[in-house]
């Protein structure tokens, strides 16, 4: 088992450090681990994932819901967090996304456009920023130069930076896919290279050996792949997703791996939402559990 | 039948309370619901628009007839805005378009460009801005970029936004086409996320479902699927548009519809205009008949 | 007894209403009220004050006073915070004080220049800021000046203002002095004109009647006294001082009739640290006892 | 004894603890431990200043005797250091005065003008600035608000801060003069109070009791006194300056009793260079062997 | 042998001259030559470089490491250094990298955008920062155009500019690929034309010589063509890079050459870092016999 980093240990400047500490310890289980409710859904792929649960398509159904589950926080896009958070401002932490796409275009050159501001997250009270970062992109010219804007910005307002960290694009799809080890390790270490206090990853599949640069066409267990990720990952905390809605059990395996490996904790929305309210609620109870058992400082 | 939710519970600043409560309350019916008058075809499509009606081509025409049908604004380019509201000031709300394009070259990678600023339809005494997003557009990142500004200074100066969602372009075209359910629920879902305050949308037409993304291949009702517009735009009020014209009992019913669902208003444009002048005002108090119905806090 | 408006009711924007209610519900006794420890009197008054207890001459011991007493919040200047916040960042609040001034040059026409920003309290994780505004002062030309600057940052970026409301200078001197009713009632009052969130004023002492304006200078209790500054300060929530330390039992005599008056709370500094430190949070507790009858949504 | 604290201790970020670091050890006697050479008594005092070793009068000369005596730095305004320092630039530490002024008109409202900038500084390759604040002057206002702009040009560019904090003007004189405990130890104070890194202080006379404030009119032994100011000063490093030339040997008991106090190390000049070459360098060998006995990490 | 010229005949500002001679003469030898520690593979190749020796994708080991070899200084990505260098700043020289991309999409037209700027080198307290320049690639137009921007801040703030002067992209393919004599003399004058203060190149190979302009199609020793591109370079320093991991012989032979040649100094990570601490230390000592051979002033 890896051990986490305890906070003062991350080298963080002091407005970093006020806010994580707040979403860690005041919050969820405040035993320096978390739970987040990702809802930018919408956003990404539409009202279609909210099917399987209709009421979930009201974001203030899902903000009671990530105030029932004592989530740490929850992560919204600039139009929700305006019209939705104040009911709930101090109660539970925001992270305001602030880039985003619908998946309608193709994605051979992946590039998330930005739609809100670092101010724009202080303004509203956030506890962090998300940014998503597709690493491997054609487009990543464009990419790192918005994303270093908000890097600059979040520096100099003390605001942490949660990078979602997605290998995407044609490139990465002749190198063995967006899901290998290799990939997930590149894109946890480069949201590290450029300043991600927290990286969101999926979690590896080393079994994806086709094509992907050496030594990742060996064989790994997915606790060495899982492993791997967040020691490339270093001082910057991570995040393991949950993805498309499948299996409790195959999730809880991934969130104790993710856990054992040293990361920050889960970011679970669909698999948590696409449900009745008490299934998700007992999903959630699972989930901590898992989280109980990784205290840190 | 859907309730639509009081402006109080909106999660309005105060600035943008104050003037939709104008356009709301002290215009049209002054029930809570809208009536718009849209008046930018002459660039959207050009005046082939004004042939069936030529005395539609004038502005002064067109203000007059806003005000005689008693609607709740009139939307208009900056060009027409500039020479055409002085008379009108303080006695018709003014929604300036901030954007716009013409029809002549393709629509694959759909994009509208802007030309007028918040601070202008402040300048302007507007009590609403309009911005056209092409969504699923190969642009999505201009786009995005482009209303990016115009949310962020509209929070700044508390001016409402009003978003003209359309589902445009190539992927769009390959997915089931611009007006399906699933294309029209995901178009109103954006703009909720990126933080219109009011969404424009056509009537979704569920019956268009080849190739759209599951589960929207399904069959749903048109009242089933405006219902479900409805609900994806959230706090975001929802405005069902005309389009061209057609039959006037079609149109009522789509009104009938789109209020029952819970629906701010409508925005009829070429339905009301591309006749005489008392045969539209004729037409606009059916629409009033269907409006009258539906009041709110 | 004068009741307290819950948070919901005081139109608070987001971002404010989320620092505030952090401090007031994550933090102290977690029940509306609030007890804030300053410690700025090494500016204001020079380490004279220290003598009592050279203890407290150290920020570390403060420090871990405020968060040993549970306090709300511990306001410093920028020269501390800088140096010495990092190490309970996020562990208690911050209120960053963006004036001061020594006690060295006279009084007169005071004025409390300004040393930080509210963006420096953006980035050190601060959740409110605190301005020293000299009412009646000769030098309110300026005092406003720089005052407003700061108003429009913080509502800019969402911060709480917290404003140290002190009558003062040689015209205050010739209308009764400082401390009378007339004095702090109106300063209290200019607090909530200028756009202050949370007032702080001394206890004001309604015998000090000798030329002050009508009709203050009638008789009035000292509960009459301050349950008139607290209506007078409307939606700008009050704490009370102590001011020079004075005997405890007069000091719980104040903190009552502050908290029947429905102020929010009580800032004691001199009143906490020039002693031991058990007797430190012996007294604190005392505080306590009266705040815990004073709750509020 | 008092300790003095580690450069790790001090909440220092990274650029000033980089550049307080090289100043610290890779200079003088790389102990953590500093002697510094001011030469800005040109401007402060004028030429007269030299005439008792008309050698110091030029530039070069000090330059080659900071060289010489290895003192861990050299104190220019902006003329001097654009014109003299490239020929020492990288071998010897630069402090940028940034501001100064003549002697000329009276000092009953001092005040010192600002010539320079934090960014000349780095221009220069500066390690440190340093800034001269009349602590009491009746134009304290002015003085804070030139020295907010540095402090936060400095923080901003990782660049120490050194205040020469001087008790000054009408109003101190009347309380006891710029030389009492009272004074230099409420300087230092203010000079922590405003986000100081070092500060420098004239050795403080307890003997001048007359109307000081109280407790100061008390006795307190030389010791006690800078024992004080050190300990108000907290994590702000302390440097006691020489003066006027004195005689050696109670140069070196203050010296001495600075160091012993936890005294961060000396800044000498006239006491220095008013002397032949090989004269200060023997004089600044007494220096160091106090120095040497006083390291920390 | 070429002789490499002293530091005050390079025509440097005082800024860049303070923090090269700082590099040079405080750090490593001592004796005017470099060894850089590049860590920034992470970011372009991803962490499959760290597998031969797993602890090396700890950035804490490689500053450890950097530090135990006494190099003359470390080059981090903007990411790592806001996490790291805090523990040895000043006692090591930080190189900021500003640009930098990963190498999953292809390199036809390679272009490194810039993720942090020489402010951000300035506020972390580094000597130099670092630019990669891929010269000749179709996108120079970006290329230069961001470099102008780097330079000049680098030029306004007296931070000395090391440029990665990489041929690269299609057309240098077809005229001999990046590592003729050809390309990397090209790309060694044109660092120089554009202002760099060092520049980085790979060892020239003077046996590819198909298809390179002439008279590079002659015939050149490996020692005629470094010494070329160090007198191309003029008074831009040059640093050869160890490149791929490779026998340690072959190693010593190019740095013996490249200093001949009157290079400034080494880079050398991989070959470095990609095997056990005692060993790197090793290897590191036989580099540095090499360096102590070529003094400069």
């Amino acid at each position: 088992m890896q051990k986490r980093a305890a906070l003062n240990e991350l080298g963080l400047s002091v407005g970093k450090k006020a806010r994580l500490r707040r979403i860690l310890f005041d919050h969820g289980l405040r035993n320096g681990t978390a739970l987040f409710l990702p809802y930018d859904q919408g956003l990404e792929h539409g009202p279609r994932d909210f099917f399987a649960n209709p009421a979930a398509s009201g974001p203030a159904y899902v903000m009671k819901l990530a105030q029932a589950g004592e989530f740490n926080g929850v992560v919204l896009q600039i139009g929700l967090a305006e019209k939705f958070f104040w009911d709930y401002a101090g109660e539970i932490p925001l992270i305001l996304k602030l880039n985003g796409k619908t998946d309608i275009p193709p994605d051979a050159a992946a590039l998330s456009p930005v739609h809100a501001s670092v101010e724009d997250a202080v303004r509203l009270g956030a506890d962090a920023v998300g940014y998503t970062l597709y690493v491997g992109s054609p487009a990543q010219e464009t990419d790192f130069t918005q994303y270093r804007t908000i890097r600059a910005d979040a520096e100099r307002l003390g605001m942490p930076v949660i990078v979602w960290a997605y290998p995407r694009g044609a490139a990465i799809e002749s190198k063995g896919g967006k899901d290998s080890f290799y990939a997930v390790d590149y894109a946890a270490r480069v949201a590290s290279e450029l300043g991600a206090d927290v990286v969101k990853v999926n979690f590896p599949q080393p079994s994806k050996r086709d094509n992907v640069k050496p030594p990742y066409e060996e064989i790994f267990t997915p606790q060495q792949a899982i492993d791997g990720v967040v020691r490339s990952a270093n001082r910057t905390l991570v995040l393991v997703s949950g993805g498309e809605r499948a299996g409790d059990e195959a999730m809880y395996r991934k969130a104790e791996q993710a856990m054992d490996a040293g990361g920050l904790g889960l970011i679970f929305g669909r698999n948590v939402w696409q449900r009745g309210y008490d299934e998700s609620l007992a999903f959630v109870d699972g989930l901590k559990e898992i989280l109980v058992q990784h205290p840190s400082d």
